[in-house]
């Protein structure tokens, strides 16, 4: 009989299950005048956030939302998004934040495979939104936000998200879940092809990430922390957890674009942010007037694609911290950053972006990550240079894909998570992405990283946006096709670009055509290659 | 059918039971040139670190040791008992440290109540371990710890601990736990009536507090600690794992005196600190030669007595930036810290202090901190006032006392933790302890704070250390009784003590004898009031 497993039982007193939702309740409790949101003139504390939360699971709960019911969300970074974090899983429900870019038939897909018993619609999104409800077959309440900063748009549904939350009580009992297991938040995920997968985050996983975040980016209390990312996507990367666990504030943002972020940080002093490179991208891309209104030292989190080289570089000079993050929707966001080597440095500006723009190591929270071949399953040599495939396990992995055993067993096969995604792992650990296992070039025989590519190319003083995809070539089997967007007023041509390339890497590697064009994107600012896919092959 | 709970079961991929454990690895991975230990000339590398503690669990491994296994140290903070918070439950056994200052019959005792397998013991403490060898029943194999910095003494086990690791494999192939409420650790209260009880942690514990500490203390990567608390004391707090988590540099050190630590300031560059108000009292109490070593800024974590307000003004005028935290080792340590208010900043360096002397808010981990009536266990009005026990819930309270069903039963009543502390909780939300239930004293039906007493006496220029009693008295039933240290050179007497009292607080509430002695205290610093009372009694 093993003396520390008898009479050692868990109880009320010592064991409670991991949930993000005890930090806004211990914020309100420590921090109660502390600014928690700010949306343009509109600001509240944390005691007014916390209250209005429970009026939000209060009234949920009077209209019968509870353990398994999902509620459904479409809304730019706005309070009642904030919010809904938190007000609805205080009721046992899944919050399902949807992707603001969608068409009225995904949405309606989603609708119905998420059996939504309740909507919040921004009005906004009112008429995509009218549409997917029509399409759908499922038949939720529809509770409308009516910001006063929101432009057009009607009200569709049956009241307002104020109204509705007016009639909530404050004091409203909600408990936390009965087992950390329990699902917090579905997302679905852009896929390229085929219908979306529902991806489920528990409430440990939630805890862990929102955690997790503050300590991979060595986040003190108060941060002021500004919504360039969506919440949407991941969840906010769990910071709607993260941000409330360290009480800072939340500023809201309805439209991500330079002026506005910009302005937020001039008059609000924000100083944390994250999103994808189309945000490093403005931030570099604008105005001296704007750029005068940041202030040096704020630290950004970057993540989605690998941001190149020479935004990384650009982004260091004008005084931002970026910290290099690398996830996907499956492990709640960044799982994966680029922790700093302060012996780096002393190395030059342009050393300094190619060691950041690695993926880098794993979270605290997340307990393997590594490149495996994935027939052996053994792990790849850490030369930098043998590709494989990146996987991971722990508790920052999602709990598998709702109503899907078959994806969801694939996506676990061999007791890994499998993110599809090709890379390597360098002398020093650390993880570098080579492409998508569907993105990666195989021209005779070699296999080309796009990212690499794309690397280059963005080492043209012409080039603004760059993406590589495949072309199919009789010969090659496929070559390398680049899309290529120019700076305003800059010139260059196909030979040049070509020449530019082949001076710069190996010449099997290089684009044998370049196309210049704008460069589609979904929602989250990931280029759609895809899309460029079919276009190289009609080309 | 609940669709989140169906076919989305956990699994090696997205499951893991949280060990700190997995601190060590991953910093050996993420930072494995890093400064992990400084012992005087000795210094190693988190890859050393890391491979010390493998060959350590190796060779327990191979000599039998694993799961429910008791494996006891005791030695000052030297790299062996820093190595063994993680080579030892790397192995699945339990790790007793034991406090350096208990008797051999007392030690006795706990070897055999643990049911110790194997014993690593420091060349310093050979007598009184020889003496408790041959009281106890058990029969340990023994280890002896041969510091080159240690002084005296003999080694009295089968082989040193450096032999014994050198046996060891470091490539050896540890695994978390199955569970995370597998013990961890087993640390014995130094109760002051009735035998020792040996309290239970876990692993899921351990990481929850250990990434408290940084949350709490809102540290960043890459700290420089000292180790003036001892290791055997709430396992440092949980500082072994909180510190290898953010890859900082555990500085050791044999002897916690002044000149010790201001040296180890002035060569390793150290900014943080934990330790008892007695390690204050050395800092502030020293020459102006040691005090110019110490750079300004460095964190000082403080607990086990709530500290002096005019010993936290002295620290605050030095530069020390001093976090009150609050604790007993049922909680792993703290549980409790005085998350300081910036809105706090513009005020009086007495006002600050006191202020910051209150015990005040819940660690993220720590469910639920209270002050109930123990008869109805309702809640006392948040006055400032009012006193009740000090009651705690969740993931940061231990799994119970070992092989004691009937006090773990006792301590966990009414579904909460019982600390045994009385104390107040203030306006906004902090908690001000007041007494032990034990040491209150009621006087003429008034509950008397001798805390409270203790503040004011501190004030007293003369007074160096100062704590008061219950003396039994005929018409008051109990009177405050003082005992009292002066400065060097200092002079005051008795009389001049209860007149400064009298100006400074409710006259029922002053001492009515004052006695000039030393303080009697335990290892960890805590003045021993059960002697105080019996000298009271006997006045």
């Amino acid at each position: 009989m093993n003396p520390f497993e008898t009479d050692l039982n868990q109880n009320r007193a010592n064991y409670d299950p991991l949930s993000p939702l005890t930090f806004l309740e211990r914020s309100a409790s420590v921090y109660p005048d502390k600014t928690a949101m700010i949306h343009g003139d509109w600001s509240y504390s944390y005691s007014e956030f916390y209250d209005r939360c429970r009026r939000l699971a209060s009234a949920l709960s009077s209209r019968g939302i509870g353990k398994g019911d999902t509620v459904s969300i479409i809304a730019p970074n706005v309070p009642a998004l904030l919010e809904s974090h938190f007000g609805v899983p205080m009721t046992g429900a899944v919050l399902n934040a949807l992707n603001t870019r969608l068409d009225a038939e995904t949405l309606a897909f989603i609708l119905d495979h998420a059996e939504c018993k309740l909507l919040i619609t921004d009005r906004e999104y009112s008429d995509v939104m009218r549409k997917a409800l029509a399409l759908c077959s499922c038949d939720p309440v529809v509770i409308d936000i009516d910001d006063p900063l929101g432009d057009g748009g009607d009200l569709i549904g049956d009241m307002t998200y104020e109204a509705f939350i007016a009639d909530g009580d404050p004091g409203f009992a909600w408990s936390g879940p009965e087992d950390e297991w329990q699902a917090i938040s579905l997302n679905y995920t852009s896929g390229t092809t085929g219908d979306p997968k529902g991806v489920v985050y528990h409430h440990r996983g939630a805890y862990l990430a929102a955690t997790g975040n503050s300590l991979s980016w060595d986040m003190t209390k108060h941060p002021i922390y500004l919504w360039t990312l969506p919440m949407f996507h991941c969840n906010g990367w769990c910071f709607p957890w993260t941000i409330t666990a360290v009480g800072g504030t939340h500023v809201c943002l309805r439209k991500v674009e330079a002026d506005g972020i910009f302005e937020a940080m001039g008059r609000f002093g924000v100083d944390h942010m994250c999103g994808a490179p189309i945000v490093l991208s403005m931030l570099i891309n604008t105005t001296d007037d704007n750029k005068a209104k940041a202030k040096s030292g704020i630290k950004v989190m970057v993540a989605a694609a690998p941001p190149p080289a020479a935004v990384l570089a650009e982004m260091d000079r004008m005084g931002f911290d970026v910290t290099h993050v690398y996830g996907l929707t499956e492990c709640y966001g960044p799982a994966v950053y680029c922790d700093w080597n302060d012996n780096w440095n002393s190395k030059s500006v342009e050393d300094r972006a190619a060691l950041k723009a690695r993926q880098g190591v794993r979270y605290h929270a997340l307990s393997e990550l590594d490149v495996l071949d994935p027939e052996t399953m053994q792990p790849v040599p850490r030369d930098g240079n043998t590709m494989g495939e990146v996987m991971m396990r722990g508790n920052l992995i999602m709990k598998g894909y709702l109503k899907n055993p078959g994806t969801t067993g694939k996506a676990f096969e061999g007791d890994w998570f499998r993110t599809g995604d090709l890379g390597v792992i360098h002398e020093d650990g650390y993880l570098e992405l080579r492409d998508r296992s569907k993105d990666i070039i195989i021209s005779g025989g070699e296999n080309i990283s796009t990212i690499e590519v794309e690397g280059v190319l963005y080492r043209h003083p012409a080039v603004l946006e760059a993406a590589v995809v495949a072309r199919p070539d009789e010969k090659w089997g496929e070559t390398p096709c680049a899309f290529v967007t120019l700076r305003d007023g800059a010139e260059a041509d196909e030979a040049g670009i070509i020449a530019f390339c082949r001076d710069n890497m190996a010449h099997f590697k290089c684009p044998k055509a370049v196309v210049f064009d704008e460069l589609p994107k979904t929602s989250t600012g990931k280029v759609q290659k895809f899309v460029l896919r079919e276009r190289a092959k009609n080309l």
